[in-house]
């Protein structure tokens, strides 16, 4: 992608891996919003950083380990690694040098010079490849790797990136003193607005913790049915119930008129959060996940919306590096109850990724991925 | 106040103490931003539940136990109280039975059929005397009272219930994982947007849990003057940086460019919440405080002031009743260091009502209170 | 239950049941360890308070609402009940005026009153139903009473005290900052010291909470054959495992070396305590929630089993009032995946109850219990 | 320190510093318990690492950058440092590669290949100067530095390391659930086990963050003495109540019969675990602090000392880098109220080192420091 709208075909030379650094050979790497927006001409990141135009795309990826360095420490769990593992690299690479780095903050994307593979890591300069939608993939010295399991197919390994959010999220959510009526608890209501492939991954995350109630409202019907075959109890097609007043009645029926103990924004607009706000319960908690890239804003009543309910809101950038290793964990654990793979519904080579762009922005599908094999 | 605008004077019988009740001589009763929305005909109190004209006005207080029936169980930690105890008065009276109340969540405000001394108990039903505004109290048995540790003037116990909304609020603030950035913790900076008496005691708890930094951003100058002698390091006029920029760019000036860990809306209009998030670090923490009554809604960016920034935003609806006997101790503690009594700058009888409550709107002055003699 | 070591059947008159109080026909009820202990004249509850023979055992219980007062508002939720409902009734009964109720803790055998059914609630008092080994079951006006949800039948729901004693115990682990090495997160490995009723429910409720890899620790083989099924992906049997720390390198192994995130105590003997200490990993929780009797004490290191480990050990004190419908969405929610109801593997009648206790006591079966018909 | 018992004075080269490193002109180095035990042949600390003689002891240390390399990274807050500047060395220098560095844990001495100044950096290696009991101090560029606040005196920077401790320690102590009866908050009660310069750390910590009650338990006199100067409101001398039910009835007649909000043990001995349960209030928390060196065991009783009481116990094991910061921030806050300055009772040439050991073990003084000139 050399620039928005623009997607072309580029020849790279087989890079040299030093004694600390790693090469993938790609298996699999998913299609995101951001992907999307970037393409859309949409390009700041959080932190105000700007997409680093050309960029070869792709962040959520997995991939066998072609060439280690004799010298790699990659594995963000401190794992040994050979030749022929399957691996999924963590998206983001930090400085470890920052005050952010240098306290226990752990959110990559909240480094100060962080810069992210597909994203704000140019394919000018060599060794060139650092995106997913390719054949090999750079791993730098300073980035990590999370093994996969053994047993995890790239199907459902592909999906570890966009389940980092929830893992994160649900985490941040969680406290601070379940016991009384703050903070998502076991046995709680959540709502998810938004049924693409971060909203189901919070519904999936929901039911991994817990939750009674898994409430999806989205469109369209396609990733509905989808989305109950996961994780949704509950789900509202916004295509059918336009107004959002109707649909907080909905929300409002559904959990004898006190309102959801957890909100996930997974819609990536604004006024999510507004709508958001209105179906929560006293005590209860909004997490802001989706509106990654900066869309503008959305009108908030302090008294009615957050003071008067003692609500929480809590903005989730991405994610923790070592979340990548826990989200495996998960993914392997509830492989039976929960198949993630089936949220991959279509694949596309490197040639075609063009069209898997616009096939995944019709939004009929859900996760779109490119496969260059 | 048998309505918004007006003010007078009425004669209601002594009352007759039932064994489980109580009944105090007011020595001292605040008057708050409440009680002038109220005057003005503002009168949405959180939950939705609106002022119940008449009133006595007075939730701010502090008295004498003059009388109390032989099977009170009144005192919020349990303590034996007896005739001619100063007490400080719970204002909330929470019905015990709603589902909230039966979780462990302890906002008062947050009972479903929460009713309040000064604002929602209706002066019209004997006893009557359901405000603070007035020569004595009566407590019903579902109501509390906080004993008054030896030694603390009136002056400094009217100041109670106001201490507890930030008691609260910088315990929900604190947490989750305050090893990372994430929450407020000691040696943090704390930017306090009001300068009137709930921002000043949202300074004093700053200063008191071990804040480094605390600058308060408010007017006018004399009431600022007052915070640099109780709690604040630094001080904002708005009337003299009008401009917001201005504004923001002092914080970041002031905090190494990184903005506040906590910044605590007490301001009570909406566009607050907006210029306070403007002004947080990454991983910080908004806390909502003063939109006590519905005053409308403000444009918050969901990317840039709150996913980009990991940030937190956490409403506080009032207090728990027993944060009262917490206040009271740290009121105690820190009467040396922090002479909050100072900030009660003008008293006024009860004939004199009318003329207290234009005086407080004024803003020239921190606390005025009415005193019965 | 005279004395400790005697069972014998009692007539009392069917009572009168006043506006505020209830009368519950019970179908089940359960026999706890505590069961067990009074029995053998172990007999000191949490705080010191000792039971007050005689009485009729029984605090596990589930029953259908016979009659209810028409003035009652004992639903823990506050949610409408009529007769014919089924209900499991709250076991403990609190002051609801001490400081520990006053404040927001929640936890109920922590109420410096606290009076529990089938414990120290004494029989010999009218109306004498005060404890679930009986037709009937009198609920006083101060007690509560949880609604179960639809399709939820008597066998899963007689585990609903059970299970709140984890559901209390991993919110009080989870926290405080998860997304470091503290706490009990999603995608974690727990350790359960105990196969009995409690450790299974420990299990249950690590798997309903994300847990990747649990442990049970215990014995005979047929209680781990049956936690396998509903919970347990390993578990250690003590009676072929004799050497602790054999045990411990089981543990360290299933741990790539590490230890466990979280270990629960259900055993209990205090040397469990020191057991489970060892096998945790840096910064790990350790749950004690099986020592409910004292049984003395065990040597514990502070440099090498906690300081050096940067650990947690928390203490489980029974459990919240509304822990018990947040327990009971979970029984329904996880139904088909978690068929609870399988751990009641004996019915008694009341006529049967001495045998009953010493089948529980044999430890061949899981969970028995009495049932009226 | 070439080996326990014995101390001798060396000459090392100076030595040539890289571009990534530093070194640092010691202005003064403090005697910490651990040093002691060191010399009494007690050598193994926190994850059963044994002390690695000969060593330069000294890790409490602060002193004057004397050269820096030009790509030096040190400041543990990324701050740009000069020749010149008064900085705080932290004295563990971690991997960055382990599963635990790579969590965002925080706590340095948890790294799994953690090295420390002045115990686990052998000075038999080039560059030699690994000791603050010298006239510098070699600066690793793994190592990080804390930057001094202006006006902040070598006195009062010496004690930076120890009050980082308490620094982490409360901050694991505060949540999770604060609002309830669980964790420390402002206005409560803290004892402290031990009046050496950790447990007046601790002291200090809780008056920093609002403690109402701070009672020292230790000896002797001199130095409750001086505890009473900067923290405490209470102290009782072990020397003068001998026994411990007769400390722990005064601790009670102290809290209104209820027991401490918080306990601290810094006493270094396994018993003062023990007695600090017994101490504790229902729902209070022990910290284990002072148990840095492996002295032992201690009887614990899991239903009195931890479930009946609903305890928390809580491992520190040292401290973060980025608490240095913190704690650096609250000295220079708090320089006017709480002169800690005033704890460093006597100094000593390096050439008197043995002597100042001595001294420091004999307990008359309080901190006891080396200074090079």
């Amino acid at each position: 992608m050399p620039k928005p709208g623009t997607i072309q075909l580029t020849d790279f030379p087989y890079p040299k891996v030093p004694a600390n650094a790693a090469l993938v050979r790609m298996e699999m790497s998913g299609i995101c919003g951001t992907d999307k927006h970037m393409f859309k001409g949409e390009t700041t990141h959080p932190g105000g950083h700007e997409t680093t135009f050309p960029i070869i795309p792709g962040h959520e990826n997995v991939g066998i380990l072609e060439e280690l360095g004799p010298e790699s420490r990659l594995e963000v769990e401190d794992r040994k690694l050979q030749v022929g593992d399957r691996v999924v690299p963590i998206c983001d690479v930090t400085c470890g040098q920052c005050y952010i780095c240098r306290s226990s903050y752990g959110f990559t994307t909240s480094c100060l010079r962080d810069v992210g593979y597909g994203t704000t890591l140019s394919c000018e300069n060599p060794p060139h490849l650092f995106g997913g939608w390719a054949e090999y993939l750079y791993i730098l010295p300073e980035a990590l790797l999370a093994k996969v399991p053994d047993g995890v197919p790239p199907e459902a390994a592909v999906m570890t990136e966009v389940l980092t959010v929830p893992f994160c999220g649900f985490q941040k959510a969680t406290s601070p003193y379940p016991l009384g009526k703050e903070g998502f608890g076991p046995g709680d209501t959540v709502v998810v607005l938004g049924a693409g492939p971060l909203g189901i991954c919070h519904g999936i995350m929901a039911k991994m913790t817990g939750a009674e109630e898994i409430i999806i409202v989205g469109a369209p019907e396609s990733r509905l049915e989808l989305a109950k075959k996961v994780c949704a109890d509950h789900t509202v097609n916004i295509n059918k119930v336009t107004d959002p007043n109707e649909r907080l009645r909905e929300i409002m029926a559904l959990t004898e008129n006190r309102g959801a103990d957890l909100v996930a924004e997974c819609a990536g607009v604004p006024e999510a959060v507004t709508q958001g706000l209105d179906m929560l319960r006293i005590g209860g908690t909004l997490i802001v996940a989706g509106n990654y890239i900066d869309m503008g804003s959305t009108p908030v009543n302090p008294q009615k919306q957050i003071l008067s309910k003692n609500a929480r809101i809590i903005g989730v950038s991405g994610q923790t590096a070592s979340s990548y290793a826990g989200s495996l964990r998960l993914i392997k654990k509830f492989s039976r109850t929960i198949p993630i793979e089936t949220l991959v519904t279509q694949k596309f080579s490197i040639e075609e990724a063009e069209r898997a762009l616009l096939t995944a922005i019709s939004m009929e599908n859900m996760e779109v991925v490119i496969a260059p094999r």
